[in-house]
C-alpha cells in the first residue's frame, strides 16, 4: 500500500486491529455453536464474549517467540479470558480462522468497490445525459471517422463499468465462503454445524469442500476480475488523456486555481490524474498472475499463497478503490469544451461525411468499386489541402458524381443530425427505459 | 496452435473456411433484414443466399493486393453473386463483420470447452465415488497431516471444475454479442433492427453500445476466465505428479504396454502427461495479460487488439480444449494404489492422530499449552525413529498422559474411521442429494 | 506462429526438417568424439556421416507408436545407417540432444534478430541525420513543452535499440550452451570430452553444470530480453501512432497507391502497421511469464518446460523478427511533414518559450515565486485564447515584466535556435565521433 | 512493502528522508557545476551546502497545497537557505531530479542485492563442498533416475546464482545513469557539463540521450532481471520443499527448539520458509510486466510510469533482498540426512543402474531394441515388487542376459562410484581451479 494511493476506509479493512477482531468473532461464534451442540460449556462461550480482548502489540510480541500467528493470538486472548479460553479453537486449524477472515475482508473490500462503482456510474450517467447531444468527432485509429456525441462516449463507459459491477458482484459471491473444517477438511474434530453457524454470523456461505484451505481458484477469479476492472479504468483514462492533448483539447481534467503544473512550463495543464490511473491499472493487472499462480497448492495445502496474499489482498483492493474514486472525480469535474469539439469536427473539410456519399452513389446505381473511386479522388484533394478545400464543394463540381446525384442529394449527405438520430435508442439500451 | 496440442473440432472453428462462412452468414442475414425493412430489394438477398460462395485462396489473393480482408471477401463473393452483391455490407463497417464473427467463434469454442468440462466432471465424479472411502494421508506443506480419502481429493477437484464451468458459462454469455452498428457505433447508416435480426440468427445478444468495435473488456474477462481454468488444471496435474513420485507412488498415469519411457532408464514411468499439462497451463495463463492490455483501445477503436486475438483466440481455446481432454484421460485411466496409500498412512507410527490426542487431553482438563507439550514430546520421539516407534505405545507409557486419559481413551483416538465419518456429508454438498 | 506475422528465414529455424538435421549433427559429432576416444569404432562414425538420413513423416509415424521423439528419430536413422547405428546416442539422454538443439535454434534465431536490429539501427540513423535539425514540438503528458527536432526523436530510438542489441548479444551468449552430460548430468556414461567436441562443432560453449537439462534460468533471461525489446518496439510504434493522429499529422506511415483504408471512409490513412506492432509487442511480452515459470523444474528436471517452449520458442522469435522488420519498414518509408511540425510548433502562441522567460526573470533578480506568477498570468491569457494571443506581445506589454527585462531581452528568449544548440553534442553521444 | 518481508538496510533506501537527501545532493552538485561555469554565483553554491536542510513533514505539507513534490522540496530548502536558493534548479526540470534520484536508489539497491548474492554463493559453495560426495538419487519427473551427490545439487544452484549475479551487475550498470537535460532533454537551459559533474559525484554515468526522462527500457531490463533471479530462488526453494516431504525427508529446514509448527499437529515440521520463498518469487515476477508496460511512454514522457515505480521500486528490491537473505539462511542451516539419502537410493532394488546395463548389452553386441527389451522386462518385475526384488539378481538369472554378459560384468554395472567419477571435473568447472 502506498499512502498516497490509499483511502482510509479500505485501508482499515487490512489493519491488524480489524484482522484480529474478525478472528475473535470467528472463534467466538464457533464457540457458541459448540456450546449449543453441547461440546463445550455454555459458560465458556459467555466468558469469551464477555472478557475477550486482545492487543496488537502483545500478539506481535508472542508471535516473535512462537512464530505462529494464530497461537499468538489465542495466547493473548487467553490472558484476558482466563482458563475458559482453553475451549477456543477446539478441533479447528489455523486456516479455518485465516481463510474465513480473508473471505470477510475480501467481501467487505468488494462492498466498498461496488459502492465506488456505483458512484462512478452515477457520475458517468449524469455527464452522459449532460452531453447526450454534444457533437464530437468519432475516431478510429486516432483518425477522424464519423460524428458521435460526447454523451455516447460516456454512455459507452457507463455500460462498460456496469459490466464491471456485475462481474464484481459475482466475484464477491465466489469469495465469500466460510471453512471451519479442520486440519485436512474432513471435519474430523469439528461438527459441520459449527461451520454453518459461523458462516451465517459472518455473512458468508459455507465452503462445500475445503482441504485445509479454501480453494484458491476462488481468489484467482476475484483478482482476475479486479484486473479486468483496472483495464477498463485504463481505457477511460486513456480517452481523457487523448482528449486533453494540446492539438485536440476537447476536454481537460479540472485544474484547481492553486495547483501548479510543471515547474518549468507554467502554462501547462497536464492530464496527470489519468496518467496516474494508467499506471495504477498496470499495478492491479500485475497482481493477476501471482493470484493465478497461487491456485496450484500442493496436496491439501502449502503456504506459498500466504505471502502473495499479504501483498495483493491489500494492494489490489486499496489501489483499485483509490483509482475508482480518482476516476470518478476526474469525470465528475471534467472540463468539456463543446466549441473545440465542433471546431475539430469541422477541420477536415467534411471528409467525415464521405461514407454517406459512398452509400448514396451505390444506391444511385454505381458499383461499389466506382463509388469508392469517386469519393476517394475528391477526398484525397481535401486531405492534401489540410482542410482548406471542402469535400461538399468538390463533389458538387465532379461531373461523374453529379451525373449520379443531384446537388440536394449531395448536400443532404452532409447533415450532422443524420448521425445522431439513434442516440436515444442507444441511451435507452444503456440506461433503461427512462433514458 | 501446436498440432500436437490441438484437436480437430476446436481447430476447425478457427479455420479460414469457417471464418468466411460466418462472415457470409452475417452479411446475408443483414441483407435479409435490410430487404425486410425495404432498404434493399428482396431479390438481392435471395440472390446472395442462392449464389453466394467464396474460395479461401481467391480471397487471399485479392487481399494481397487490396490489403483489406473484408473488401477482399466481398469482392470474391461478388464474383459469384453478380451485380446484386452491391447491396451487401451497406452501412456496415468491417468490424461489424469481424467482431460479430469473433463472438460466434468464441461462443462455439465455449460450447466445446463446456462439453470438455462436462466430460471431466463426469469422470471425476465416477472416480470420486469409486474411491469415496479409500483412505489416504492428507498432507499440508507436503508433510503428513491427517487421513482423508482419495475420493475426497477427487470430489474437491470436481467442485473446483464445477465452479470453472459456471464461470465459463458466464464468460460465454458476456462474449456472445452482436454489433452491426456502423463506423462509430451510431447506426448512422444502418438500422438497429438489422443488428437485432443478425444477432438472433447467429445465436447472439445485441451489444447495447458499441463504438466501431465490441468492447474488449468482454474479451478480457473471457480470457481471464480461461486462465483461471488453466490454473485449476495445473492444480490437479500437480497433485497427480506428486502422487506418482517414486517415494509416494499412490497413483500413476496409465502407461500403455507399448509406450516407452526414458530412452535411458527403461524402468521409469514418468508423469509426462500431467507435467505437460503444467506447461500448457502456463501458456493459457500467459494469454491473460495481452487480453487485459487489449482493453484500452484508443477512442472509438484502434486495431492493436487484432493481432493479439489472431494468436490468443485460437491458441488459448485450442490449448485449453486439448488440456481438458488430456486431463480427463489422465483421471479416467489413473492407476490408483490403495495398498500403497495405506502403507504410507501407516509409516509415521501414528503421528497423524496426534491432533486427536491433543484435543482429548484438553477436554480432560489440561491447558492447551500442557496438552501441546505432552503430545509434542512423544511425537518427536516417533518422528526421530523414522516410524520405528509407535505414538500410541509411547503415549500409553507416558505417566503424565495416563494421568489424564485411560488406555481405552487413548486407543480410541487412533481410529481411522473417526476421520471419515463426514465423507457422506461432504459428498452430499459437492454432488447433491443423490450422493 | 501466425503466417501473416512470420518471415521464412526465421520460420525455417523451427521447421521439423531443421530440428532433425541439428539432432543428426549433434549425434554424429558426438559419435566422432567417442570414436576419437576409442569408445566406439571409427567406422561407425564414418558410416553415420555417410549414410545418415531421416524422413520427417517416418519419424512422426514411429513416434505415434513409441511416443518418444528421440527414439523415433534414432530408429529412423538406423533404418538408413544399418547396424552401426547402435553406437549412436550411447551414454546420452534425450535432453542432451533436445536441449543442445534448442540452444542452436535460439542462437540462430538471435543472429537473425541481431541482423534485424542492425537494419533498424541503420534506418534510424539515416533518418535521424535527415531530420537532425527539423524542428518539432517536444511534448510531455501529450502537452506542448519545448522544441526538439525530429532527428532527436529518432536518435533517442536509435540509442534505445542499440541497448536492445547489446542485451540480445548478452542473451545469445547465455543461451548458446551445449550439454551432453547424460541422464542426471554426471557424465556417468559419457566422457565430458564428447560434450566439448560437440559444443565446438555446433558453435556453442559447454554448460558448466547441467542436471539432465540445461538450466532454464538461461531461457528465462533470453525471453525476458525479447520482452524488453518488444516494449521498445511498442514505444516507437506508439510515437508514430500519435504523430499520425488527424489533429497532429506530423508524420504518416507510407500509404501505397493501391492500398485501401477503411471500407467505409476512403479518406482515411490509418496507422495500421504501428497499431499492429503494438499488438505484437503485447504477445512477445506475454511469453515472458511462462518462461519465468519454467525455471523452477523439479529436482534434476521435469518436462513441464517442454510444451511451453514448443510455443514460445517459435512464437516469440518469429513474431519479434517480423515486428522488427515491419518497424524498420515503417521508419524507412515514414512520410514526414516538417511544415506541419512547424505549424504545430507555432500554434501555441509562443507558450513553449515560457520556461526561458521564467529563467530570465529569475536571473534579473525576481524571486522564483514572482517569476512564476508573472509568466503564468500571461501564459494563461494565451492559453485561453487558443493561440490567438501571443505570449511575446503580452510579456512586452506587462509592466511588471518590462520593469525587469528589456524588449530585446524578452525577444531573445523566443529564439528557436536556442533550443537546438546542443543537438550536435547529443548526436555525438549517440552515434559516436562521426556525428 | 510488507514489514515482515523487509530488512532495514534496503527499506531505508526508499525512506522519504533518503530520497530528499539524494535530491538535495543532486541539486547542490548541479549548483556547484553551474558556479564553476560562471552561470551562478559561487556564494550561492556555498550557501546551499552550508545551510541546506529540509524536513519531511514540512515538504509534505507544502506538497499538499501546491501538488508538486519537487516544488515543495525546493520551497522548503529555500526556507533554510534564504534568497540564494533561487539559483537552485535553474534550467532543470523535475524529472532531472526524480530520475537521477531513482537511478541512485536502484544502484544502491543493486549493491545490497549483489552482497546478498555473494553471501548466498558463499554458503552454497561451503555446503556444496561439505556434501560433494554425499550420494543421493537424481530424479527426473520426480522419479528415481541415477545417482548424483547432494553437493552437485548445490553446485548447480551456485552456478545458477552466479549467473544471476552477473546479470544483476549488468542490470545495475544499465540503470545507473544521470540525466540533467531539461524539459525535453535538449539542454536548452542547462549546460551538459552540469550533467557530467552531477553524474560523477553521484557515481553514475551520463544518459547519452534523454527526453524529459531517462528511458524506461533500462528500468524494464532491471526489473526483468529481478524476475529471473526470483525464479531461480523459487527453483532452489522448490527443491528443498521436495526434499522435506514426509516420504523423502532427505533434508529439512532448521527447526528451532522453541518454534511451534501447526497448532493442530505438533509433530509436523513444515518447510514454511521455502514455501514462503515460492510466494515471494511470484510477487517479484509479478512486477516484471508493469515495468515492461512502463516503456512505451507518450512522446517525450508521460507520468504513468511514476505510480508504478512507487510500488515496484521498493516492493521488488525489498522483497528480493529479504528472499535472498532468507534463502541464504535456509541453505546455511539446512539439516541434511545422508543416511536417508542412501536409504532412498537403495529402495528401488537397483533400478537406477538399468541404464548402465543397457549400455553394456549394446556394447556386447545386442541391438538397441533388444537391449532395451531385456532390461525392461527385468526392471518391470523389480518395479512391481516395490523394491522387494533386486534387479542385479534378476539380470544374473536371465539367460538371454547372461548369454551376453558375465556375472562380473553385470555386477560391475551396479557400482555407485562409477556415477561420481566426474564430480571433481564438474566442481572444477563451477568453482574454478581450486575446486
Amino acid at each position: 500500500m502506498i499512502p498516497r494511493y490509499s483511502r482510509p476506509q479500505m485501508t482499515s479493512i487490512w489493519a491488524p486491529e480489524t484482522r484480529f477482531r474478525i478472528w475473535f468473532e470467528i472463534e467466538a461464534h464457533a464457540l457458541d455453536a459448540m456450546a449449543e451442540l453441547g461440546i463445550v460449556p455454555k459458560s465458556a462461550a459467555d466468558e469469551v464474549w464477555a472478557k475477550g480482548a486482545f492487543e496488537v502489540e502483545r500478539i506481535d510480541a508472542i508471535e516473535a517467540e512462537v512464530k505462529h500467528d494464530v497461537i499468538a493470538f489465542l495466547t493473548n486472548v487467553a490472558e484476558h479470558v482466563g482458563p475458559e479460553a482453553r475451549f477456543l479453537h477446539q478441533g479447528m486449524t489455523s486456516s479455518d480462522v485465516l481463510d474465513t477472515c480473508l473471505a470477510v475482508q475480501l467481501a467487505r473490500a468488494s462492498d466498498l468497490l461496488i459502492e465506488d462503482l456505483d458512484r462512478l456510474l452515477e457520475v458517468l450517467k449524469r455527464r452522459a445525459y449532460e452531453h447526450k447531444l454534444t457533437p464530437t468527432i468519432g475516431r478510429s485509429h486516432g483518425i477522424h471517422a464519423e460524428p458521435v456525441t460526447f454523451g455516447l462516449k460516456l454512455a459507452f463507459a457507463y455500460a462498460e463499468f456496469d459490466r464491471c459491477r456485475a462481474r464484481l458482484v459475482a466475484a464477491r459471491e465466489e469469495i465469500a465462503t466460510c471453512a471451519i473444517s479442520g486440519a485436512v477438511g474432513t471435519f474430523a474434530n469439528i461438527d459441520p454445524r459449527v461451520e454453518a453457524h459461523v458462516a451465517e454470523k459472518m455473512g458468508l456461505t459455507i465452503e462445500p469442500i475445503s482441504t485445509q484451505v479454501i480453494p484458491r481458484d476462488r481468489h484467482a477469479m476475484f483478482f482476475a476480475t479486479l484486473g479486468v476492472i483496472a483495464s477498463s479504468i485504463e481505457r477511460l483514462a486513456t480517452e481523457v488523456r487523448h482528449l486533453q492533448r494540446t492539438e485536440v483539447l476537447e476536454a481537460e481534467e479540472y485544474f484547481s486555481p492553486g495547483q501548479k503544473g510543471s515547474s518549468a512550463m507554467p502554462h501547462k495543464r497536464n492530464p496527470v490524474l489519468t496518467e496516474n490511473l494508467t499506471g495504477l491499472a498496470r499495478m492491479v493487472r500485475g497482481y493477476v498472475t501471482p493470484a493465478l499462480e497461487n491456485v496450484a497448492l500442493w496436496h491439501e495445502r502449502d503456504i506459498s499463497h500466504s505471502s502473495v496474499e499479504r501483498y495483493i489482498g491489500p494492494d489490489a483492493t486499496v489501489t483499485l478503490d483509490f483509482a475508482l474514486a480518482r476516476l470518478t472525480g476526474v469525470i465528475d469535474k471534467l472540463v468539456v469544451y463543446p466549441d473545440r469539439m465542433q471546431k475539430n469536427l469541422d477541420r477536415m473539410g467534411g471528409l467525415v461525411h464521405s461514407q454517406r456519399v459512398l452509400l448514396a452513389l451505390t444506391q444511385a446505381g454505381a458499383s461499389r468499386e466506382d463509388s469508392y473511386r469517386l469519393v476517394q479522388r475528391n477526398a484525397m484533394k481535401v486531405w492534401e489541402s489540410d482542410g482548406a478545400l471542402s469535400l461538399l464543394e468538390l463533389l458538387k463540381a465532379d461531373p461523374e458524381v453529379s451525373a449520379l446525384l443531384t446537388t440536394e442529394q449531395i448536400e443532404e449527405r452532409f447533415d450532422l443530425g443524420y448521425h445522431l438520430k439513434h442516440v436515444d435508442t442507444i441511451f435507452g439500451r444503456v440506461f433503461g427505459l427512462d433514458a
